[in-house]
């Protein structure tokens, strides 16, 4: 079914939104504040309004994606929004997401947060996630049109649900990225030739990895973290090393101490007999 | 081929160890400070010696595995081992691993150094994997014996190459561990269920993210550090929001600080243009 849908935003992000809504046939209003980022999209079939507003004006489905939710706010403000869904894919705090849900609900408009699980580039491509929540009804009426975007999957009512679950994969995301940025470091320290090690070593054991951690989750979630595998003493000891070594490879540990301090403090508890995922405790 | 094999260690990993070469159908002869622990490996068919020395002599492959390099040192203080190969499978740093090389050498043997990618349970099943490095004749000799236990890779003639590589993935690994702690800490403090969040987002979304990382490493290995995706900027502002929304939640960022520390610091140095491979550059 085709919608008509308007996009307000057209960064990177927002654009790469408008252009897999066109590309599955949807009629696509866009606004951007500078009025030159349409120009592509416009060459593509979208139409171009001079104002959100006017975006807004002939479009049941406004997907919002700017900045941040300051913006998000101050663009949609001259807006009428009575009888309308806003999806806001701006990235955003679960307490940014709630507020602004109320306030598009007082305008008489239905609201739905979205997190982007994907970088623009993956934007209608397989593997491309976004997470929503709120309003459950409207996302049932758009979800198809939802997944020309990105496979859409719904959360839960609160609307800080959605965003809260993105945060906590960029958090994932992160670690996983200073892991990988000090494993580097080190590796190119000692002249070993890192595409290597990178492809045919270290993802291969990074996804072998990731793939105990529902096991991990089950521990945290029942508070019984008694491991058979690696305790915190011989974790302690391991980080204790591994800091000594790169250290001796001239190589700064930096994104790695906050680990070590976390272990130290929760064998100092006379916990070194649990495993790792206890650590979570002390956060 | 069968082989005759002492194994020196029988802690979780070194008892893993002779059973998966029992079960590949080595003659194993084992030795272990508190003689209790060759018990059940005995019943699987396993000799158990008195002294190190007396395991050592009837086996030209010496397999050690205990808790540091002191150790393995001390152990084989009164060993003679003049044509034996001593694969050294403790945990260590790449300097203990070169100057213990030199020690085996001083004495006549040969030296491999290996680093043990998987816990205990994994042993002797596909996805392990042991990284050797020193003596590639050794290795050669061996490597059939060696993949009894797991998958056998030799990675350079410099003995402290195959620790360091292990380091570099038990780095990798610590940072995925720390990214999935406060994940889970933020997702429990929403009250969303960890174990759902767990399977069905962050493990495939830390699939999808560590396959860009050898696109990462060329990046690395070549200093361009350009990016079309999401600069440091984008990431400093993302971070600030993550941080933010962590203290809303009640939830310590603790081991996420360094990462907003030093993309901070790159910011400041007017590198803000440029995608996260650059940190590197500050560790």
């Amino acid at each position: 079914m085709s919608e008509n849908i308007a996009v307000l935003g057209l960064g990177l992000m927002g654009t790469a939104l408008a252009e897999s809504l066109l590309a599955a046939g949807h009629r696509v209003t866009v606004w951007n504040r500078s009025p030159a980022k349409a120009g592509p999209l416009v060459a593509k079939g979208a139409t171009r309004a001079d104002t959100p507003a006017q975006a807004v004006a002939a479009n049941p489905l406004v997907i919002v994606c700017l900045l941040d939710y300051p913006s998000s706010r101050a663009v949609l403000e001259d807006v009428e929004l009575a009888g309308k869904v806003v999806a806001n894919l701006t990235t955003g705090r679960p307490a940014e997401a709630r507020e602004l849900a109320t306030w598009v609900a007082e305008r008489g408009g239905e609201y739905l947060d979205g997190g982007i699980m994907a970088v623009p580039q993956m934007i209608g491509r397989p593997g491309a996630l976004i997470l929503y929540s709120g309003s459950e009804r409207s996302f049932d009426r758009y979800e198809q049109a939802f997944a020309a975007m990105a496979e859409p999957r719904f959360t839960g009512a609160d609307p800080g649900m959605a965003p809260l679950l993105d945060l906590a994969m960029l958090t994932g995301m992160y670690g996983q990225i200073a892991g990988f940025l000090e494993a580097a470091a080190l590796v190119t320290s000692a002249k070993y030739p890192l595409g290597e090690f990178t492809s045919s070593l270290l993802v291969p054991w990074l996804n072998a990895m990731a793939a105990l951690q529902p096991a991990w989750a089950e521990k945290i979630e029942s508070g019984d973290h008694a491991t058979e595998v690696s305790n915190l003493e011989v974790n302690r000891a391991g980080m204790e090393n591994l800091v000594r070594a790169f250290r001796e490879q001239g190589v700064k540990p930096d994104l790695l101490l906050p680990m070590k301090t976390v272990i130290d403090q929760r064998a100092a508890r006379g916990l070194g007999h649990e495993g790792l995922s206890g650590l979570v405790e002390e956060l």
